[in-house]
């Protein structure tokens, strides 16, 4: 029987490790470079915005009394006293009976507290209007400080920069933003058996496939992914690489390895290396239970599945949310989306572990259904057919048709 | 009263322009760049995948016969042959009561037909191995073509290329793929009243905001945002940029023109360029209604709102499928995700359009609430806050507390 050194861990024991490892340095990138970046400073306002009050519709800027009570049957008359200039405060002041043409995003003249729409409104001769509806003030204009006032903290450091992020940070006059610098992730796939995508696989042979999916993975998080190709199984050959591509890297996946001798000669690798240790080995999830983590130079190098699924699965349940919290990405902004489906037919699951099922999705008479895909583990194809994955529990036994189930978008 | 020379449209009728704009040229990337883009060829297999029959355990090469019968109480005994080399064809061969040391991806002996895993087995001496489980052939193995057949049509044309779709070329041995180009989107801001990021605004000035939301989300669809910078509301210099952008670009949107004026500026630039058809003028959504669409020598030339929300929201519910249009992206392949969520408290809506209104996703109770965002559409602030948008429809006159809603992600 083999031999366990390493007690399997849970998921959540896993996890906790995330915090061994301190977020990456900052950095200052253009605006224009920051889509999808991490936040790494607190955005306070030093302005308000807007900071002048601001008309959102083409039309008259009046004091809002002198259109009380006005109707189509009983219009107010207001008498224009000129035209206010994009861009610019205007010399001219509203008082009461008074009206000034005013256009979207102009700024309303002293004197002013509300807009006319245009459509409520018809000309009369060159300087009179008669207006049909009457206007609140603050009507059809934003206020001073109404969208952000100043002082206000906006963002928090760990957020996701999406475009509106992005269209904060230009009002606010922020040409560059503080970012947590990406990581760079090594990635080296092992085994004899492994040749290069360019060669014809000989007899028992297979074409590497994790380093690419792999690489993809970690370019969907938005980080850098390096190759340092295939290693054989050789002990000094795979040392070297290792500690190569540590000095270039933030982390390192090493995949392959599912095989018993592979696996030990990735735990004598790590063992030749200084400053390292092993944190865990074996986790109690399937597909992926044989992964490795250990804390190399303070830096994460993984032991990977072989199995192509189970290394995609390990990734994204696991490695995943290392690469976030080192990427310096908030608690609350982890904000992982898991659509709700019905299971399409019973699946079986074995007690003591969590399992990750590949599922396609199915619209049926406005019900998503999650229907299973069987296959071994080292089949790309199920997971070319996979829209997502479910997850069933420690305790479960299995799932029943018609279960409702979150689905991990994949 | 204005007038309205374009009868506003539906989305649904705006969205069947898509197809007079054709989808973009192809051009071939390494594999390794191909994460995320559009797929431009059907992908068939010329190999069987994989092409030996493998093992995915540690253990014994066997004939599943040879262990029938065999449990704890009453092993089978088998004679080891010698042992398989990762990588290669075995000149061993494995006949009745014969077992062949074999580990994870290695290639079966001929004559062998499943494995058995070494945690079911106990060595003996040097040639004999005790077998504590039978196995059926094909058990613990892959079969030749079991995970992609020779002659397979695998991935169609205008499906994205996730890391599992690179991994499958990889498999076939492409390091190569054909795609479709990507979009490259030119991006004019306008008004007099706008000024660079890099600028103090004076008073009734603004700092360029659309340039930025409109750039991220461009990008964030994976394609080119090339942005033209500011112009004043002078129609020779917008006519002059508008030029250049449809030159350089494959489509170009210019934001602001909310204003009459200024819309009818862009009505009268658009008219000045050779070649060109307004398509449609005005949405029957909110907000957004002002949105114009052009062909100007065969590329789309959108006139978008000035308002950021508003721009934003035509972005995502209107440019976008048209941007995936002519990325190549398979009608299929289009799939939205919506996440169902409760309404938190009513909202009201207007009958005739469609309503979009953001929303912030707020977990309580293991329910996913939608709490309706309130603010003018010209305050970035209120997206910054929105995770998501609800669509409420034409027909609807608002919907109550407690409705089911389907969130579209921001």
């Amino acid at each position: 029987m083999m031999k366990e050194f390493f007690k399997v861990k849970t998921i959540e024991e896993v996890l906790e490790y995330r915090t061994k490892f301190a977020p990456l340095e900052t950095e200052k990138v253009p605006l224009t470079d920051s889509m999808g970046r991490i936040l790494a400073e607190d955005i306070h306002s030093d302005i308000d915005l807007p900071d002048f009050p601001r008309s959102i519709m083409d039309g008259f800027a009046v004091r809002g009394a002198s259109t009380f009570g006005a109707s189509e049957g009983n219009p107010a008359y207001l008498v224009i006293k000129g035209t206010v200039v994009m861009g610019k405060s205007s010399n001219l002041s509203v008082g009461p009976g008074e009206a000034v043409r005013i256009s979207t995003g102009g700024m309303l003249p002293a004197g002013s507290d509300s807009v006319v729409m245009v459509e409520h409104t018809e000309a009369i001769d060159d300087t009179t209007i008669e207006v049909y509806r009457s206007v609140a003030p603050g009507q059809n204009m934003v206020t001073v400080g109404e969208d952000i006032k100043r002082g206000e903290v906006i963002l928090l450091s760990g957020r996701v920069i999406r475009p509106q992020e992005a269209g904060l940070l230009a009002a606010l006059g922020r040409q560059e933003v503080g970012v947590y610098q990406r990581p760079v992730v090594g990635i080296i796939s092992t085994g004899d058996e492994v040749v290069p995508v360019r060669e014809v696989p000989g007899p028992g042979q297979i074409r590497d496939v994790n380093t690419y999916t792999l690489m993809s993975q970690v370019m969907e998080l938005g980080a850098v992914a390096v190759s340092f190709g295939i290693i054989g199984d050789d002990y000094n050959a795979l040392l070297a690489k290792s500690t190569r591509a540590l000095e270039q890297c933030d982390l390192v996946l090493v995949s392959g390895g599912s095989s018993v001798g592979t696996r030990d000669f990735t735990i004598d690798v790590i063992s030749g290396m200084e400053n390292s240790a092993i944190l865990f080995h074996g986790i109690s999830i399937s597909p992926g239970k044989p992964t490795i983590l250990a804390s190399v130079q303070n830096k994460q190098f993984w032991g990977l599945p072989g199995h192509v699924v189970s290394a995609m699965v390990v990734f994204s349940r696991i490695v995943k949310p290392f690469i976030e919290y080192i990427s310096g990405l908030g608690e609350g902004a982890q904000n992982e989306i898991r659509l709700p489906a019905r299971l399409s037919r019973n699946v079986a699951s074995a007690q003591g572990r969590v399992d990750f099922v590949r599922i396609r999705l199915i619209q049926k008479d406005g019900v998503n259904w999650a229907e299973p895909i069987l296959g071994k583990s080292g089949l790309i194809s199920t997971m070319v057919k996979a829209d997502g994955l479910i997850e069933i529990g420690m305790n479960t036994e299995g799932l029943d048709e018609g279960a409702e189930v979150d689905v991990i978008l994949l």
